[in-house]
Parts: structure tokens; C-alpha cells; sequence
């Protein structure tokens, strides 16, 4: 991982921003700064020192700020750390507050790392390939355990003992399989309920592999399918090929959206598409940007984005089909490689 | 649930620091308050007013404060509404401030839920007994499985595969299964190591049983022992006991904690001792209070914490053994049923 060169952005930032220092206490953007995967920890990165100073406990970094100040005192009487606001609680802030020494002052920033994490580099984009491969590899669990009769947390079982002996260090989110009434729940976390035909069964499910996070979402029908359930699949079927034909470089999210919505539209079925289409996906399961309407940002080469459209029609079933995608130069590669093709077990 | 209960004791704390609010954002504080178990929501409880105003969206809420603030002006001009000060974020504050109704000015608080949260009351006392005995049967698939030539990953994956299938929600953190030289780092979850014959295996787990959660650890060499393993897991158990035998209404959690260090440091294994004692257990895995040095809480019937004292010799070799445990009018009663004696596999 290119960590000197992932601290040398956020100094131009810092530049940018008139902040002599960052202060980052958001795990993950510590994570992808210097690589450290302990569960608490400060990093400074420093706007004209090479090198970031990592402390485990809040004293240390404390200690490095002091000590930086004092360093710097010749030079300028004042300095200006900024921290993040998005992450750091009031009682932190108090606490630093509390034993800052005199000639700092902080001022909050929001997204400064999170702008950067949005572009995947070339090893982001290995890892994040190896996680969505062994992510989708436990489909293939679910169709040998998915029946009639079985209960949705049963499923929920075989797939977590698969993505651990497969090497997963653990699943991305609680994994979702609503059967029945709960697939319109479009967060229908595994119940004690047992799947009954009749009814569309909505799995959504990610593994993290070496810190990256995968997310995909399929549904199958169990029994035999009406018309009806038919035409809702590939009604979403279809609005997710028109929001992946959407992603291209220069491309503004809220277009993504957009085309998802149009098809939905059409097949007369906008109403019940109640969430938005995607969300970009990395060392977190949910990280910027928001694929969303209003949503401005400019998709780039190297961003990693879900496309995850679905209706929901309240006491009765959801549909939803969700795929990881990559943007690249001539528009974006389909990472999740699982068929989409309508399924009834 | 005693809801009603849990808000009308929150009203008397409001009352005590003279807030006319308090807006809860911390989700364990929130379920424990109304139930709510989704993934976002704000709490609004009034001093003088029944119930509890819950929104699932940022507006919802502020529209409540703005409701009750109308319907309060005439009564007096100003109102101040406490804050969760360890939860919020400074972004969070900072949109709250931009959207407030004049006339309503926020105060940080802290831990004014957690503190109500300490002491569990009956039917929250059955839940973690629930969970805590799920948990335990996790041990016996612990041993099942371990033996020379298996990954940790392989045990934690069937540890939680039986979790999940005797109807455990998900596991309460991630699963520590650590051999040989890693069992001397505290913290080590299970990775793809082998485990080997000649070193001991701390395996320290937990579950989440309606919303409650379990923690536990054992620690069993494998293969065959040598004196000095022996004597240093005696002395651990017995510090573990002592411990134990600290806890009672009325004491001091410092003192639990010097129990098991005063044990530790006799067998001249007090500087391998490199953490704190434990910690309470009930909605999340690590609340009030800390048993630790320093820490002048008082036990009262009702608590439930972990007793974990451990010895790690870095390089080599690290033993914990861990329960949960309930204060009651006699002392305390050990939830954890697993037996703490030497084990070898």
C-alpha cells in the first residue's frame, strides 16, 4: 500500500485548507493512511513533515502535539489542527480541549480523508476484486441451503461458516435474508422465520478480506412464480443495467440514480423503489459517495460504487439485485460476476 | 420491558440537573429506553411531560423539539435540552445548532442513561442469563474441534456457526481464539495460524441473545503441559476467585480488580497482569462500569460485570479465564456455568 503517497495528498489538502496539522481519529482513515488495524488509535499528519505520527493512546498523541509545537514556535506564533467533526464526539473535543497546549487551535473538517479513500488505487482495487470474488462465491451456498421449510437464519449460517472457512475475517454487515412478507423490508436482517413458497427471498450479503468490504444482493423466488413476480424481477433486472450503463467518468451520481428510477417508472413501479440506488464501498461498507438523487459528485476513474435497485410492495415481497461496480475509463466493469437471471428454488 | 419505568427515572435525573430535555442519541441508551432496535434514531424525553418523543430521521425530532418548545413558551422563555456528549458529534451538534428552534440551548452530558443502565433489572437479568448460557455451549464446540493441525479461523467458524444455529443473533465481538505465542497478545482474533502442540489457546467469545450480550474466555493448553504452564494458570484461576470473592454490594469495583492483582502479584506474576479486570456486560459488550484501578465506583445488587484477570508473557504464552458475573444481596452469583478447570487437548 502506498501509504507515503496517501499521507502526501492529505498535506496538500492541509495546504489547501490553511491547517497546519489533521488530526484523525476515524479508524478507518487510519487504516488507509499508515495501515494500523488496532480498534483505537489518533493519527497526526503533519501539513511540512514527511511521515505521520500514530498514537495508541490519547496521551501519546497529546505528547506528539506538544512536542510538534514546540518544534514549531520559532516560526508562528499560532497553529491550526484540524479534526474531523463527522467522527470526533463533543466529549473528545472537550478532552482535548481541556489539555492542548496554549497556540493551538482546531477547527473541524468533514470528508477530508473520505474525499481521497473515494478513488481506489491499484491495490485497493485487487483487494476489493478479492473480497467481492469469495463474497459471491457464497450465493452459490445459499442455493444449496435455500428450500422451503428451512429458516432464514439457517441460511444466514451456512453462508457465515463458508465466507470464515473461506478465509473471510468476518461478514461486512449482519446478513440479510428476508423470505416472504419481510423481503419488502428492504433491511430484513436473517429472522427465525422459515421460508415458505410463495414469496420472494432477498439475500444481502458482504465479506471483509484483508480490511475491504464486499456487498451484493440477489433474490429468488421459491416455488413457482407468478407473472406478477416476473415482470417486478425484471422490471429491477432492467433498471439496474440502465443505473450500470449510467457510470462512466464525468458522470454525476444523481444520473445513476436517475436511470434506475426512469426504468422503474416506466414499468409503472417507481413508487415502491423507497431507498436510494448505491453507495461507494471500500475499507467501509458504507463510504462516500451517496448514490443518490441531488447528489452531485462526479464519478472518477477507480471509484467503487454499489448499484442496488429494488420495489418493495408492503406485506407482500421485495425485490432487489445489488452488484459491486468499478468505474474505469470507458465507464465501469461489473465486479460481482454472480448471474442476475431470474431464479425460483 | 419496564419502559415507562426506565423514562420516569430519566425524568428524575433531568429534574435533578435541571435540563427540561434530554435527546438521546446513543442506540443502546435508546433501546433501552423504548425498545427501538433500528439502525438510526433520536430520543427526545421531556421532564414534565409522560413518554418518550422517538424520530427514526434527524427532522423528526427537531420538529418534536420545536412542537414541544411552542407548547412550553408561554410557561418560560428558555429551555435547555441535554445532550449525549460522549455520542454526538461535533458535525451532529453543529446541524443541531444550525436548526434549533430559538430559544433552546443544549448542554453536554455524560453517561446519565449508562449510569440507570448499570444495574440490571429482572427482566433484563433473564436475558443476559440467556445469552450467557447460549454462549457457554459454544465452549463445548471449542472442544470438539481444537486440536493440533486446526486454523483458528476453523474454530471460530464453527463456534459461530453454532451460535447462529442455537438462535444467537450475531456474536457480541469478534471471536478471540489466539495460540501459541499470539495467546500473550490480549486482543488476538482468531487468524489463519495453526494451531500447534506446546502452547496454550485463550478463546474468549460471546454472543448477542435478544439484544443482550454474553462474554467469556477459557484457556486450555495443548498437548502435554509443563509445570510452569500449570502453575501459571493456577494462579491466574485463583486470582480469577479472589476476584470473585471481592464482589459484593457496597464495594468498590477497584477493589475487585486489586483482589485479582494482589493473587497475581504473590505468585510474582503481577507485571504479566496488563489490563484491567473487567468490565460491565448488557446491551453492549463493554459498559459501565470499568473494574480497574482507580475506578471508585460501587457495586449494587443488580450489576453485572466480567471478572478477567490474565498473565501474558510476550513471545510465549498468555492465559486468561474470564466470567460474567451478577451482584446480589449475598455476594454475587457467577452466570458463567464452564467449568475453570486446567484443561489439555
Amino acid at each position: 500500500m502506498n501509504f507515503p503517497g496517501r499521507q502526501q495528498k492529505v498535506r496538500e489538502v492541509l495546504a489547501k485548507n490553511r491547517l497546519d496539522a489533521l488530526l484523525i481519529n476515524h479508524l478507518p482513515n487510519i487504516r488507509y493512511l499508515c495501515g494500523f488495524t488496532g480498534s483505537a488509535g489518533f493519527l497526526l499528519v503533519r501539513q511540512q513533515e514527511k511521515g505521520a505520527k500514530l498514537g495508541i493512546a490519547r496521551h501519546a498523541v497529546l505528547n506528539a502535539v506538544a512536542e510538534w509545537l514546540a518544534g514549531r514556535r520559532k516560526k508562528s506564533s499560532k497553529s491550526t489542527i484540524g479534526i474531523e467533526a463527522e467522527h470526533l464526539t463533543l466529549a473528545e473535543k472537550k478532552r482535548l480541549d481541556d489539555e492542548l497546549p496554549a497556540g493551538i487551535r482546531l477547527r473541524n473538517t468533514v470528508g477530508l480523508v473520505e474525499r481521497d479513500r473515494m478513488v481506489k488505487d491499484v491495490d485497493e482495487l485487487k483487494l476489493i476484486r478479492d473480497a467481492v470474488r469469495l463474497g459471491s462465491t457464497l450465493f452459490d451456498r445459499i442455493l444449496e441451503v435455500l428450500k422451503p421449510g428451512v429458516r432464514e437464519s439457517e441460511v444466514a449460517a451456512e453462508m457465515e461458516y463458508a465466507a470464515r472457512t473461506a478465509g473471510a475475517e468476518e461478514m461486512s454487515f449482519p446478513t440479510i435474508i428476508a423470505s416472504g412478507a419481510r423481503s419488502a423490508l428492504p433491511h430484513g436482517r436473517a429472522s427465525e422465520q422459515v421460508v415458505q413458497p410463495g414469496g420472494f427471498v432477498v439475500c444481502d450479503f458482504g465479506v471483509i478480506l484483508a480490511g475491504y468490504c464486499s456487498d451484493q444482493t440477489r433474490t429468488v423466488w421459491v416455488g413457482t412464480a407468478s407473472e406478477e413476480a416476473r415482470r417486478a424481477y425484471a422490471a429491477v433486472k432492467d433498471a439496474q443495467a440502465a443505473a450500470i450503463a449510467a457510470v462512466r467518468p464525468g458522470a454525476r451520481v444523481e444520473q445513476v440514480d436517475a436511470a434506475a428510477r426512469k426504468v422503474l417508472r416506466k414499468a409503472g413501479l417507481g413508487r415502491y423503489f423507497t431507498h436510494s440506488t448505491g453507495h461507494g464501498v471500500g475499507l467501509e461498507i458504507h463510504e462516500a459517495p451517496r448514490v443518490a438523487a441531488g447528489q452531485e459528485q462526479v464519478l472518477e476513474s477507480g471509484m467503487v460504487i454499489t448499484v442496488e435497485p429494488g420495489v418493495y410492495f408492503p406485506q407482500k415481497w421485495g425485490v432487489r439485485i445489488e452488484d459491486m461496480v468499478a468505474v474505469n475509463e470507458s465507464g465501469c466493469e461489473v465486479l460481482t460476476p454472480t448471474s442476475k437471471d431470474f431464479l425460483a428454488v
